[in-house]
C-alpha cells in the first residue's frame, strides 16, 4: 500500500484530538495538546511535533500522566503564583499557567507563575505565540530530563532546558525566540551519524568526556551546553527557576519520559508575563519594535547570506508553506498513527490527506 | 621610580571614592561606584574593574554623566516600576533599581524594575550578590553599545548585553551567573593578537563578515554572539527588555562611552527580583540548592578536569586570594591613577600599597 506522506494540518490536528479524547482528555485539553504538537510541525520543529503523540499516550496508559487531574493552586500572593500540575499533560498545565500569568499581569503589571508536578510541555513557542496574541511579553522556561553534562563533566546531568521569549511587534513579525540550551538538537547528531558525516568540534563529548567529531561516539556520549560554561550556567539557572524553586524535580529528579516507567516526570516550568502598557502605550512599543527589526534586517550581510532573520521568522515562513502544502511525516510515524488509530477505533487512512509526494526539510532550504 | 604593582582592595576603593567625590558624587554614591569597580577586580573581572574609573570621570567632566541627577520614577503599578536614571552613574541607578526591586518583591512576591537614561553599570554580579545577601533571587540584564553583528551580519549592531542571575544557597557557595552574550570577551582576542596567536573559529568575523582565526583581523571585525543564532536571540531579547521596553536606547541608539562625546549613553537595564518565600520557606529552598550543587560537583570529571565549578565559584576563589594578596594592576593603569590623583589633589603614591611583585592572572591558574 502506498502511504500518504503529506498531511493537512487541520485534519492531522483533528485526528490527534480524537486520539487524546479516547485517552481521557476533555475536548478542550485534547485540543490544547494537539494544537501544540501540530503547531511544532507547522513551524518546522518536527522533533516536538506529532511524533510525541504515542509516548504521551503510552504514559497515560501506564498511569504516569493523569489526563483528568485537577491542577491545584498551592500559593498565591500578589504577582506570584505556584501551581501544582498534579501530573496532568504538560501542555495543559503550561497553558493554564500562561493564561494565569497573562491575566494577572494586567492587574500587577507583571506576573510570575511557577509550576511543579508537570510533564513535557512541548515547545516554548506555543506559549510565547499565545501571549503575543494578547499583546503580552512572555518569558517561559522549563526543565527537562538529563541530557547534557555540566562544564567539565562526563555524563548527562542537566536537561536541554528550553528558554522561549515572545514579544509582539507592529507591522513586522513578532520576536519569537525558542531555543534549547544545548549547542544543537540531538536530532542533528543522529542525522550526521546516519550519513556517516563528522560533526563540528564543540557539539558533543564521547562517553569518556572527550570532545569528539565522531557522530556515533557523540550519540554514545552527550551533547554539550551552548557556548561552553555560559550555556551550562543558563541551563542550570532554568533548572533552578523551574525545579528547585517550584518544588518540581531538578537534575536527576526530572524523570525521563522514555525511560522511567515507575514515576511521573515531575517537570517544572516558569512563566513571566509582562504587561507592556505599564512601560509605554503598546502601540508605541510596537513602533519601536518595528524600527528595531527593520534596522537589523537592513544590516549589511556576510558573504553568501541572503537575508538576516529575526528569531521566529524562519519558523513563520515554514508555517506558511506547510499550512499551504501540508506537513510531511516519515513512513514510520504514519505507521504508528495507523496502529494507534486501530487501537482506539479510528481509521487514520480513511481521511483524505493532502498529498503523496515526499518532501525534504524546508527549514534547511529557507535557511 | 619603581611603581607598586599590587594593591590592597580597601585602600584602592578608598582612593576611588575620593576621586569620585571630587567629581561631584555624594559619599554614598561614590562608594557604590567604587565598590562595584573594585569588586570586579577582586573577582578577577579586571575588564570591569578600576580600569573604568578614568572614562567615567572623563564623561562627568564632559557633562555626559550627571553625578547629581535626581533619579525619577516614571511609572509605578503593582509589581512593576519604570525608573529614569536621568543620566546618573550606571552603578548608582542600578543599585537604586535593584533595591526597589528587592523591597517590592517582599510585597508582591516578585518585582520588576525597568530603567532608562542610565550609563554603563559595571558587572551584573554586583547586583546579584547584593540580592543574595537579602535572600532574594535576582535576574538582571543591561544593554550596551554595539559590538556584535546579528547572525548573518557583518558589523556590530548589538551590545554584548550581559545577563546575571543570583541565587542564594545554604552551606554551599551561591549561584552567581554573570556573563556577556558574546562567545568571549574582546579582551581575550586582544591578548591573542598581542601574542600573535590564532583564535578558535567561531569567536569572531573579519570586517567582511567572514569567520576568522586571525586575531588581528578579528579585532578589525567583530566578536560573535555566543552559540550562533541562539546568543544573537538572547542578546536581542536583552536589548528589547532593557531598551525597547523601557524607553532607553537600543541597537545603535545606545551610545558608546568611549567614542560618542556629544550625547549621554542612554543605557537601559532590567531587574527581576523574586521573593523565594513565596514558593517555599527560604531554608528549604537553600537545602535544595545545596543538594543540587553538591550533586553537580560530585559528577564524574572529564580527562584533565580537576573540579566541576558552579557559576560564580571561580570568581569567589579569586576574590579570597586577592583580598589576601592584593589586586595586581598593570603599570599603564597605575600611571593613569597617579595622573588622576594629581589632577584632583590626591597623591596616589602616598598610600602604603600591598606589594611590588608582579602577578599573572589567577583566574587562569584556578581554571
Ligand atoms: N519541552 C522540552 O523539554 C524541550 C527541551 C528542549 C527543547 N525544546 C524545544 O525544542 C525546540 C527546538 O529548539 P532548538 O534550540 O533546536 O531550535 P533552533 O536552534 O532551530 O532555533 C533556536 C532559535 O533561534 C532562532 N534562529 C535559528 N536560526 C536563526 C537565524 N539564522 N537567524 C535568526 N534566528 C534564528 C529560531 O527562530 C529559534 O528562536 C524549541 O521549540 C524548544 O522549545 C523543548
Ligand atoms: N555593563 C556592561 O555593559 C557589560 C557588558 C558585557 C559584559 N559585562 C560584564 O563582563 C563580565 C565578564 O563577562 P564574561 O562573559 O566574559 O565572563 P566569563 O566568561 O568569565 O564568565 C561567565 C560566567 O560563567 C561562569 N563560568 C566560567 N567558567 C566556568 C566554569 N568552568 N564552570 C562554571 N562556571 C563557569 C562564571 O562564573 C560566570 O558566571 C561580567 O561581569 C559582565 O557583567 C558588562
Amino acid at each position: 500500500m502506498v502511504l500518504p506522506t503529506k498531511f493537512d494540518w487541520e485534519k492531522l490536528q483533528q485526528f490527534c484530538i480524537e486520539i487524546f479524547e479516547k485517552n481521557g482528555l476533555s475536548n478542550k485539553d485534547a485540543t490544547t495538546v494537539s494544537e501544540s504538537l501540530v503547531q511544532a510541525n507547522l513551524r518546522g520543529v518536527d522533533s516536538h511535533g506529532v511524533v510525541r503523540t504515542s509516548i504521551y499516550i503510552k504514559r497515560v496508559e501506564e498511569g504516569l500522566i493523569n489526563p483528568e487531574a485537577e491542577i491545584a493552586m498551592e500559593q498565591e500572593k500578589g504577582a506570584v503564583t505556584l501551581l501544582n500540575g498534579q501530573n496532568h499533560f504538560g501542555a495543559v498545565v503550561g497553558t493554564k499557567a500562561m493564561n494565569m500569568a497573562i491575566r494577572k499581569s494586567k492587574k500587577y503589571g507583571a506576573a510570575l507563575v511557577g509550576v511543579k508536578g508537570s510533564n513535557h510541555f512541548g515547545t516554548g513557542a506555543y506559549y510565547a505565540l499565545k501571549a503575543i496574541e494578547q499583546d503580552t511579553l512572555l518569558i517561559v522556561v522549563s526543565n527537562a530530563s538529563q541530557t547534557m553534562p555540566p562544564t567539565g563533566g562526563v555524563r548527562p546531568f542537566l536537561g536541554t532546558n528550553p528558554l522561549a521569549v515572545g514579544v509582539p511587534a507592529g507591522k513586522e513579525q513578532p520576536f519569537v525566540l525558542d531555543m534549547a540550551t544545548s549547542v544543537v538538537a540531538r536530532g542533528k547528531i543522529i542525522v550526521a551519524a546516519q550519513k556517516n558525516e563528522e560533526i563540528p568540534l564543540g557539539w558533543a563529548i564521547d562517553c569518556n568526556g572527550t570532545e569528539t567529531t565522531d557522530a556515533q561516539a557523540a550519540l554514545d556520549g552527550s551533547v554539550l551546553p551552548l557556548g561552553g560554561a555560559k550555556g551550562y550556567g543558563i541551563s542550570m539557572f532554568i533548572d533552578i527557576l523551574s525545579g528547585v524553586l517550584t518544588g518540581a524535580g531538578f537534575g536527576k529528579y526530572v524523570n525521563n519520559m522514555y525511560e522511567n516507567w515507575n514515576d511521573p516526570q515531575n517537570v517544572g516550568h516558569f512563566f513571566i508575563a509582562i504587561d507592556i502598557n505599564q512601560f509605554m502605550p503598546v502601540d508605541q512599543f510596537k513602533s519601536r519594535m518595528d524600527l528595531y527589526i527593520q534596522e537589523i534586517k537592513a544590516e549589511p550581510k556576510a558573504p553568501n547570506v541572503k537575508e538576516i532573520f529575526i528569531p521566529g521568522e524562519i519558523e513563520k515562513r515554514i508555517e506558511e508553506e506547510r499550512k499551504k502544502n501540508g506537513i510531511a511525516l516519515p513512513e514510520k510515524l504514519v505507521e504508528e498513527f495507523i496502529q494507534l488509530g486501530e487501537k482506539y477505533g479510528l481509521n487514520f487512512l480513511s481521511t483524505e490527506w493532502t498529498g503523496h509526494a515526499a518532501n525534504g526539510s524546508e527549514k534547511e532550504t529557507i535557511k
